[in-house]
């Protein structure tokens, strides 16, 4: 069955049955956490991606973890053409991503156990109340109180008067602790201050509550973005041609969307540029210090995983225009079929000015308009939406945009009570509480090949002081370009007094004309600075031969500490290794730094953050002439009195 | 005839010829540089926009500058009711804005110019090619050789070896002097190493040249935006009212687009937020010490103006959908009309998701669309277009957002020769040089009154140490907040490290909810760093009762250096002045380091830049969750099958 895939397609849902059924001949009884590609080694895929003819065609193989009764793991490869398991390891003292039916199931065991019971009836619900009560059922983070050998949940706590009220405004003060494999609550974590339930007002955001409210607003016009002649691009399988561009759309439980092979037709020249492109991680760590608040500290995708959470998208809904999608097919843990329709959507956008210049002197000119190609997904991490755009520009550029929408994770506060500056009350009783939004995108360059090197580059004043001869007039200023050489080297904070950017360069591939070498450039918007000191994420490169270095957190994130033997700090090690013309991987880290105010509650309005990937040196020149302009006069045409017609397209 | 304009109207071209009328009774013979409207008093408009119907109307005031012949600058006001000259001065030493016509005569008197010809010789360029060769008449900038009584122009020279060639990949290396007065050359700068004209292959981006290499592509299918039922905006002479915005959208030949007036309609209470805001200066930096490139250094507000410069835009072409135009009106310097029509597009953009959240229970659950209002101009300077957008967002987010495109600015290189790092050749004999795009954005604010208080918010870790009490696990951070209580403490950098941010507080309006000032939020991304040292421009705020104080570089630019006894720096003066609870101006300056590159040439694909000013503690809470949403469905719709219909909403 596997003949007519891309070697990088994920698994359909016939191979994770097979998937599933060649581990079950073995393993009966265990829950399945992952069934997902085990992606091709990338020296065999290489190959068969410069010959797709001739080349070995790279073995479909299933990346699987379980669990058995009694909470063992089980890590495995499962060869879905030999039909059997090639790699099996019984390991300890880790806990593998949570499933979506992990988090549904703690609501039910909570509402039934008599000390929630009681700690709801201390917070003013009574015991025929219970079906009321809701939680968000997280991963535990880490306690060191309980370790990471019992898998733990910890269960944040709500309330809703009414079944579609939002919980979010009614946060409970208590946290009771899940234990997965037994299927019960082991503690509750109550704290030194009790807050009551406050049944303030309540705020919705469904109709029936705007319209209550004195209805919607009548005052906006329909827009319509139509394309009679259906989208520009071809999309052949999961391999996506568009404006030159062209690469493969992956997709797993973990990152979501992976984008593969992306390469650039320049001039009937295909160019290598990325590799493997993701973003691999994030993390929103909250800064309320006070017990047990620190365990908010949700790495979204390494614990829930941006797949498994990610939202079926509809027409008109999510997007606008003429959209195609693709579906997603998971595991449920007992081995079945959990299938997501429109997990990701491709579409095309206006993309106003490409480029545009007016002669002064006569309005001679052109104009061109851009278009954008968006491959995007939208996935909910509890109480949190996040919409993550790649966005394909006919230039070049690569703009990963990530849209923050969603509700607030809030907790209880009491009347008069100081927040003490850890959080904002946005809603009588509702504190929400500081925290940053950390993404981790993962980039295997590959700029004209795979030998890269990535420059960190700081725009500063000429060294010449002012006044002297060769900075007379003190407006010397320069690109002070530093060679991240080694691993070690290449962990770098970003620098705002500089503007600082990273480039990734092709020092074999030097420009015709500028002499500088291919690159692409990491741009400053959105580079954090780390303020809980807790994060396990940090922005470096390293060589990345060893094709199973994708996650800087680790394989298994739940219950895992500041560990530095694992995920990226085990890579980067002494820091010894050369990343200087190697086939190299960078870790950028962005994001940004949010102090919840009301505006945000019940519903808060999507907050974007964008990065633009640009190439430098990389074309000989503009690669977007031929884009068709919507104007185009020279200065010979008006002379000529030539105001239209003649040498002006019009798409 | 003033009666129906609004009094913040530009001047129509009625108004503009009666003030050169009046002018000319007194003035005979002198050249305009300005007429436009000198914006009615804060105290008199205030009272006008508190209740028009009983208050006074401000007069009709012409601003006007003008020179004389001999060079003297004539700067007088004109009552337009009163019909007569109400301030006027004679000044010395000050130059006033170039104006277009200006610009477009340099070109003419250097073909002709003996000493120009001879350069050009020296250059290559033989007597008879002379009508090939072409300048941009930049203002000298300074010149501490000449100083500032006699107007200047420094022509950057090009050579076209066909009309319709783009001049800029044709640099010579001299520089003529151009005295504006005299109407000849009186001085050319020539380098110490001479760089003749090198004949390369041509490079252009008209449709004859595309066609040439292989024509245009053919695969960009078509992409409509209509809006059958017109837009959701009303535009009563420039007055918009668009989802509950309200605002007055002037225009003038320096600054172009200012909005004045912007008021917020909170669920039936009108909320001003801010008074006038615009951009007053940009100021482009080169970082290329040799003499004379120091002088690039184009201040293209002050000496060029936004509104002159301003392109003329086209349906389709500039922008897409359901447009509405508005016209500019300037005089020439023979006090004719000079009208450019579509000077200002008002439009609607789809604004992809507005907010969304799942419930992941139960996939119930809602999904609202935004709309934005786009008010854009597009501008040429010289070789650079600068595209600027001011865009409302439903959620009282106003998003200034400008494109660079155009042309880099450029200057020979020898074959071998180095360009030292002070920039890059971006074609064969092309040096562009590095420089910086900076912005300075003046908001004068009226969030929820006219008494504001600006705060420069830091995120930072706790005070307290890891592992002490207070800071157990080192996950403590906050908003430090620090206020701006005078002018002088008001001169602040951004902070790459701490993710500073400024926020324009009303102390007197304190959030129900969170006890926080209402306040709009400036953001960090795209504050820059000062790298060329004679920029003058700084961040900062102050009191603002006076209301001429708009142009931080002072109001004539030209062949001024960097005083401190005009502008921004003469109204800071000891910085003492309170601006604590006081009618506040701020003025940010943001922008982009450029190091060009080939992709850049021979037309620069647009490279975006954007800033969000975010109400933060202002609205009660969301402020759009009236918006009709494009799916609603709530967790007992889901719990009763009910799928489609009920409760839902489309638009």
């Amino acid at each position: 069955m596997a003949t007519t895939h891309h070697p990088l397609d994920p698994l359909s849902a016939e191979e994770i049955e097979a998937a599933v059924a060649i581990v079950r001949e073995t393993h009966q009884s265990v829950k399945f956490q992952i069934v997902s590609l085990h992606e091709p080694r990338k020296a065999t895929m290489s190959k068969w991606l410069a010959d797709r003819s001739h080349a070995t065609k790279p073995p479909r193989v299933a990346d699987v973890s379980v669990i058995a009764p009694g909470g063992n793991v089980g890590d495995g490869l499962v060869d879905l053409e030999k039909k059997q398991i090639v790699q099996w390891e019984w390991i300890n003292g880790q806990q593998p991503i949570i499933t979506v039916e992990e988090l549904q199931r703690v609501e039910q065991v909570i509402r039934s156990d008599p000390n929630v019971i009681k700690q709801c009836e201390i917070s003013g619900i009574p015991r025929d109340e219970m079906h009321k009560v809701y939680c968000d059922p997280w991963t535990i983070g880490y306690d060191e109180r309980f370790g990471s050998n019992v898998r733990l949940q910890q269960a944040l706590m709500y309330f809703r008067p009414h079944i579609d009220d939002c919980q979010y405004q009614y946060p409970l003060d208590f946290c009771p602790i899940y234990d997965s494999d037994k299927g019960e609550i082991i503690h509750i974590d109550i704290p030194q201050t009790r807050r009551p339930l406050r049944r303030e007002t309540t705020i919705n955001y469904y109709p029936a509550d705007i319209e209550a409210k004195g209805g919607y607003r009548k005052d906006l016009k329909p827009l319509e973005i139509t394309q009679p002649e259906g989208p520009s691009f071809k999309l052949n399988g999961r391999e996506m041609e568009w404006q030159n561009w062209k690469f493969h759309i992956g997709f797993n439980y973990r990152e979501g969307i992976v984008l593969n092979d992306i390469r650039y037709n320049d001039g009937g020249t295909i160019r290598p540029i990325f590799y493997r492109m993701s973003l691999v991680e994030m993390v929103v760590p909250y800064g309320n210090p006070e017990r047990p608040h620190q365990r908010k500290h949700a790495f979204d995708l390494g614990e829930y995983g941006a797949g498994y959470m990610t939202n079926s998208l509809e027409l008109g809904c999510d997007c606008k225009g003429c959209i195609r999608y693709l579906d997603a097919e998971f595991p449920t843990r007992e081995g079945a079929i959990r299938r997501i329709k429109n997990a990701v959507c491709v579409h095309e956008i206006d993309g106003e000015v490409l480029f545009k210049h007016t002669d002064f002197r006569d309005d001679s000119g052109i104009v061109t308009r851009a278009r954008k190609l968006v491959i995007q997904q939208i996935f909910t991490a509890a109480n949190y939406e996040y919409a993550i755009q790649w966005i394909f520009h006919q230039d070049g550029t690569i703009q990963p945009e990530i849209k923050l929408t969603g509700i607030l994770n809030t907790y209880s506060i009491n009347p008069g009570e100081d927040t003490n500056g850890w959080g904002t009350e946005v809603y009588p009783g509702v504190n929400a509480h500081n925290h940053q939004h950390l993404f981790c995108l993962r980039i295997n360059s590959s700029v004209d090949g795979p030998q890269n090197t990535v420059y960190m580059t700081d725009a500063v004043p000429s060294d010449e002081p002012v006044g002297s001869p060769m900075n007379p007039y003190g407006n010397a200023f320069y690109a002070k370009r530093t060679k991240l050489a080694t691993a070690g080297q290449a962990i770098t904070d970003y620098n705002g007094a500089t503007v600082r950017t990273w480039d990734i360069c092709n020092t074999n591939k030097m420009h015709p004309f500028s002499k500088k070498p291919a690159s692409y450039k990491l741009p400053p918007p959105f580079c954090f600075s780390q303020l809980a000191r807790l994060c396990r994420l940090t922005r470096s490169t390293r060589a990345a031969d060893r094709d199973d270095q994708l996650w800087p957190a680790g394989r298994h994130v739940p219950q895992t500490s500041g560990e530095t033997d694992v995920g990226l700090m085990e890579w980067i090690g002494d820091g010894s290794e050369s990343i200087d013309n190697e086939d190299i991987v960078l870790w950028h880290t962005f994001g940004v730094v949010h102090f919840p105010s009301p505006e945000d509650f019940p519903i808060m309005p999507a907050e974007p953050m964008t990065l633009l990937l640009r190439p430098r040196n990389f074309f000989r020149n503009n690669p977007v002439m031929d884009v068709p302009p919507q104007r185009a006069l020279t200065a010979s045409q008006v002379l000529r009195k030539t105001n239209s017609g003649i040498g002006s397209s019009k798409l």
